[in-house]
């Protein structure tokens, strides 16, 4: 029987993150200057980002870059990831399907940000800044960057969406036991801040918001940049270390997977699962069914536009284009479990644009369904974002039960959801419920997409 | 240069429980009936805990218990535990110690307290029982039980301290989403309940008063039994697991440890992790230095008596022999960080006695000072009781920086933080007090010891 947990060794850890735009034939969009409609040159992108991460967003062409050793030596205190043969699920489900899940919870950020973060971070010590800024709105991101820069030895603003920062004070704690500053937003602390402050006041603010606060703290201080946890290229090229981790591990088990499975918010985790399978999808050597899932309530790729729109509601940050809900759109506040924001990754857009994925959207007490299951048999108590990649995994395991076909399914289990007891508790109550936006809620919220460029 | 992480795999973990008693001269004392004050027999516990685990707990000569292979399975979800070389810590300290630590928290109770809980659920269900009945402080315990009674099929009903029910939450919900019933102890389920209840009405509560609960419920219910998670010497014998990892991966690395150390409340942490090693001890093959550290607000090993004492306050439970502060001691409220019971595991007691192993007492506001070290240096968010094990470990470290020495220090990391942010914040926001007992509120504590046996 084959081990239900996969490590590889610490010598066989990825040594390059892979570059999946180096693959595609038609490249994601760039990143546009709202100003002249141009695209972002590196000189605009470097005041606001550290110069490597620039030139990694930006390139399109280069196959694989190399993980400095740094952050290698990092990685080495909590990956590799175990990848998991899920027996006990596949017994509860009673499906001759073979699930495999990449568990990357197995840090104090609780997910696989920290991935990236790592990688920011060290760009900027490298660099010789000072710190580095950044948003968060639950915490997750804010707390990989934190224990990333007390690491590489870096200051770490967060400012942290205000309703989160006063109802969900546990992880704003981590951050500060790190060392991190953190500051509900909006603040009084940046101009941005203050205006929304003024029109807004009693605010519990937004992951938007929080960004525009953010940017400007880094471009109106000496030796600081901004960084961000998801939808940009760099963030999926450092995630790229989950997929090619778990890409070696079923070599090494001889198994190919027929479905790739993650859920999808801004993209960083499904993008960095599949980029070497994708690639390998790209250039034609294997097929994968490549499943995004996402919230029904926040339904980007499945409800979404594929447009050009601002990744913040201050309006700050170049123009992505991408599946989009309108940087108008606000989940509605009874959604519980992450995955909030209105667009997704140019990258992701892009492939699932040109028909190389799908996507699924679920409802939020058919997903805490799923985690429970999941949870009781596994062990795990899964993360509410991650859960909605269990739930199409249940979903395709459960076809597979029908069908009599031994598929195998390999998702990602970006979380865990130790922070999230609150939403937890709303579904043991039974008092969770369900939002789907209405036409009307999605036509207000793509009312201030800016006007497109013309296609070339 | 060696890995950061060392992994057994899954052909290397343990197949039998070490029971160091059989190793001991002089074996720990026998628990005693307090009516009778002779030892308890097997047919007495059973009433109480099933019929294995009385043949575990009374058994001091088998010095190996084969592990049942649903067991191994079971354990195979979250095990093996990593053995971490500490590199970064080590860097941070400036110290020439080679330090590791056995990291016992990755699995969702998040303490090394599921060991024993996979054995007494697996032992219960294959009695026949329907469920078994517990206490929990701030649910460390009752989570692990949760968890193991969901992939096993067993009901499992937990009493949880009023208070900790109240506050905390989270942990509350992470057994209910498991499947648990969680019930606010005292309550009027049970007589000794409504007893307490009514003598104290409006009282929050406490760990002796919800063993006295959980017994009752066990005994007056047809089909279930009783479980504990700390102290008893069947618990010990299932943590070795612990230490039989950690000897094998050091073995493997060609490494023996100088000190091994581990925070104590109960004991079943530390016995679990020393008892190879202890054994090597006992049997003059090996000599080891080795260290419980325990709060100072809560110092059983350092200031309490070894005498035999009930191990909860309603005196429903079996006399025990250990260093105690009498069942009458209640740690201050303002003690932060577990590690709360007024006694000690018998078997570390007797150690103790015979000067195999020393003890340290540590105040919280140091302990938490050594564990934003710890965090900021190798990622972790420790628990705050195994943070008292990384002060001393610290403290040694710092020795042997004085004296050039490299030692090799081995500690457990029995758990992380994630459910302790209150007192994280409290630590942060400077707001931390420190609080040692008074030798009046010792003598206050031993007023409720019974009158002691003749010595044979």
């Amino acid at each position: 029987m084959e081990n239900y947990r996969t490590y590889l060794t610490e010598e066989e850890l990825p040594t390059h993150y892979y570059n999946l735009r180096a693959d595609m034939e038609k490249k994601p969009a760039p990143l546009l200057n709202p100003g002249t409609m141009q695209p972002m040159t590196a000189e605009e992108l470097e005041g606001v980002f550290c110069s490597e991460l620039v030139k990694q967003e930006l390139d399109n062409d280069t196959r694989f870059f190399e993980i400095p050793e740094e952050i290698r030596d990092y990685y080495k205190t909590f990956r590799p990831s175990p990848l998991v043969r899920a027996y006990n699920l596949e017994k509860v489900l009673g499906t001759p399907a073979k699930i495999y899940f990449k568990f990357e919870g197995n840090n104090t950020s609780g997910s696989h940000k920290l991935n990236s973060a790592a990688a920011q971070a060290y760009y900027a010590k490298k660099q010789g800044l000072k710190g580095v800024t950044t948003e968060t709105g639950a915490g997750q991101w804010g707390t990989a960057l934190s224990m990333a820069c007390a690491y590489f030895g870096l200051d770490c603003k967060v400012f942290m969406v205000k309703t989160s920062y006063e109802q969900k004070p546990f992880r704003r704690e981590v951050m500060r036991t790190y060392g991190a500053e953190v500051t509900a937003s909006p603040s009084d602390t940046t101009e941005v801040g203050k205006k929304i402050l003024a029109e807004f006041p009693g605010t519990g603010g937004s992951l938007g918001c929080a960004i525009s606060e953010a940017v400007e703290a880094a471009v109106t201080r000496e030796g600081y940049r901004y960084v961000l946890g998801s939808v940009l290229n760099q963030v999926l090229l450092h995630q790229s270390v989950i997929g090619l981790e778990a890409h070696k591990a079923l070599e090494k088990l001889g198994v190919t997977p027929d479905i790739i499975i993650g859920c999808t918010g801004g993209g960083s985790n499904l993008g960095g699962l599949i980029a070497p399978f994708m690639g390998e999808k790209l250039r034609g050597e294997k097929d994968y069914r490549i499943i995004g899932a996402e919230p029904a309530s926040c339904p980007s790729f499945t409800r979404g536009k594929y447009l050009y729109d601002f990744c913040d509601t201050g309006k700050v940050c170049p123009l992505a284009k991408m599946y989009t809900l309108g940087n108008g759109f606000m989940p509605s506040p009874i959604h519980a479990g992450g995955l909030r924001f209105h667009g997704m990754s140019t990258i992701l857009s892009e492939l699932y644009d040109q028909g190389l994925m799908e996507a699924v959207a679920y409802e939020q007490t058919e997903v805490f369904e799923a985690a429970e299951v999941f949870a009781r048999a596994e062990g795990i108590l899964p993360a509410p974002e991650s859960s909605h990649a269990i739930k199409a995994t249940i979903d395709e395991a459960l076809k597979c039960k029908e069908s009599g076909e031994e598929k195998v399914i390999l998702f990602g289990l970006s979380g865990t959801g130790y922070f999230d007891l609150l939403a937890y508790q709303q579904f043991n109550d039974g008092t969770m419920t369900d939002y789907i936006p209405t036409d009307e809620d999605l036509a207000k919220g793509l009312a201030f997409v800016p006007p497109q460029p013309e296609e070339k």
